[in-house]
């Protein structure tokens, strides 16, 4: 019998792949099978695919469910259900959403014995604790987070929804000189508009009316119109050159003063050149942590607030505390 | 009664003056008392002054001890006394005693049943947890740590000893190219000469020898030799006006590849104004967490690696996943 952590992954889209290739990378996982909802011998790859009706039959095989649905709908649905059964470890990022979907999570999983870890990635994730420990060191502060430059999906689905719109895709960008501002310390208020720009690139349709399209995106509110917003037509060729990647990234910085006016700053940054992949490798090191938290009897929900970091790695504390002290 | 965390300051330097002040910034601290070497009598301030040796009657009044001596020879004497009466919080950071010190403490305090939390600071502590961080979300990559711009203490004693020297600072600077070329990606190797150059400042005494100060210091085996240095003689008056305060910070970098050969990357920075300040404001956030951990009944000695963030805020869970999520 083997040692290691035997993870399912519940979902086959582009996490569920991340999370397939982050788990080649550490050596104690063992992937027993992709779980999916489409036809499972219609998909390629080298894992074994299987039914999501099938999952129960998986009970006493697999150690944590790595859950890689979106939090749209697939999260809301299926976490409570296989927390049931399994314990768990997801992206859950809807914000506002998220008080409620942990404590009906606790819940399930206070009462099956297992583990239900949400909210795992960057933001929320790493962005949260790096908020976190800004705030708990420096008390008299301020927090700033921005993100990009990256893809925004949500204001990529708005822009393609525009009649004449073939194809399109939305940077969300940090403005270069807000940052600076911020990291001088000043405690500046900052509008939106002053933080991030919108550039978006386009591939019209044949004919389609590039003013009106233009004039669409840059009055959209909520999604635009609180925003500087650049408009870009490009072809269909130097959209799949160009921008089919999907990259992201961000900061998270506390500037705050100490004792008698002295001034401190802490950064975080990622700069990311796949926002799934590096979600997935966050998936799967927080997958280690779910499985010794189980392991010493714990149950619950939790988040990565909950979680001391030494959990994270494959090594023992006695070799972090030699190695990383 | 008070419901706040009763605290006790030992060592009353820059350390320890840092903690005074950072509990100004935190309500739900409460300053029991500053123990002291010196006669606690001549020491100015408005906190209550008490002699080291009466430490023992405050054995029920105080919930967290923060360590507030020197690496060197304060805490490996005074920590597993006083653990054996009192959760400690230290910053104890000489890398290469850090686990023989971690394991006596951890004899210690099992046996009296107290938390001892140890080397809390920024290297080690926040920047041990980033290299952390990095290896277990990215474990194919690599990560290395800058330092500066910032007072080393050890690289000023070392040239205050030279003959001819009435005063000197030294500044361990990171040499910029080689964080850009970090940020690459591109796994780079870089000598330490590579990585951060030395810059000295010099009152000379009255008729030194400069030419001789120069060629001491940067010939000076283990401290300056392996570095590119820079001396700079100045007047006593501009190392008063300029050089009198402890700046520091420095970045821990992770680069590394996921999937078929995505570039990713994690940066933690700090910019400090005055580095005793920023340890002692770490120090006040993990007591916190020391005085928690005792009340749920845990003992034994702990790093910040051991330690979830949640532990170091004043909030309720409930308010972090709502806020700060």
């Amino acid at each position: 019998m083997s040692n290691k952590i035997r993870v399912g992954i519940v979902g086959y889209g582009n996490l569920g792949k991340g999370v397939e290739m982050a788990l080649e990378q550490n050596e104690d996982f063992e992937l027993e099978a992709i779980f999916t909802r489409r036809n499972p011998d219609k998909l390629l790859g080298t894992s074994k695919m299987v039914h999501i009706s099938k999952i129960e039959d998986y009970r006493e095989k697999i150690d944590v469910m790595i859950m890689c649905g979106g939090s749209a709908t697939d999260l809301p649905q299926q976490t409570p259900e296989i927390a049931k059964m399994f314990n768990t470890v997801d992206s859950f990022d809807t914000h506002a959403n998220i008080p409620e979907y942990f404590n009906k999570l606790d819940d399930i999983t206070k009462n099956s014995g297992t583990i239900g870890l949400i909210s795992v990635g960057w933001d929320p994730g790493l962005f949260s604790l790096n908020r976190l420990l800004g705030q708990a060191v420096l008390p008299n502060g301020k927090d700033y987070t921005f993100w990009g430059k990256g893809v925004s999906q949500g204001h990529s689905d708005a822009i393609r929804r525009i009649e004449g719109v073939e194809d399109g895709v939305q940077y969300t960008v940090p403005i270069e000189s807000a940052i600076n501002m911020v990291r001088t310390g000043k405690n500046v208020e900052l509008s939106s508009r002053e933080k991030h720009e919108r550039v978006c690139y386009i591939v019209p349709k044949e004919d389609a009316d590039l003013e009106y399209i233009k004039n669409e995106i840059i009055n959209m509110p909520n999604y635009f119109a609180e925003y500087n917003t650049t408009v870009n037509f490009i072809t269909e060729e130097e959209m799949n050159k160009n921008h089919k990647g999907m990259p992201h990234g961000g900061f998270v910085i506390r500037t705050g003063v100490t004792g008698e006016g002295t001034n401190q700053r802490m950064e975080f940054s990622l700069k990311l050149d796949s926002n799934p992949e590096f979600t997935s490798s966050v998936l799967v090191a927080y997958a280690r942590a779910v499985y010794r938290l189980h392991k010493e009897g714990q149950k619950g929900a939790r988040t990565v607030l909950d979680i001391p970091f030494s959990y994270l790695s494959p090594k023992s504390g006695e070799e972090l505390r030699k190695e990383l002290l």
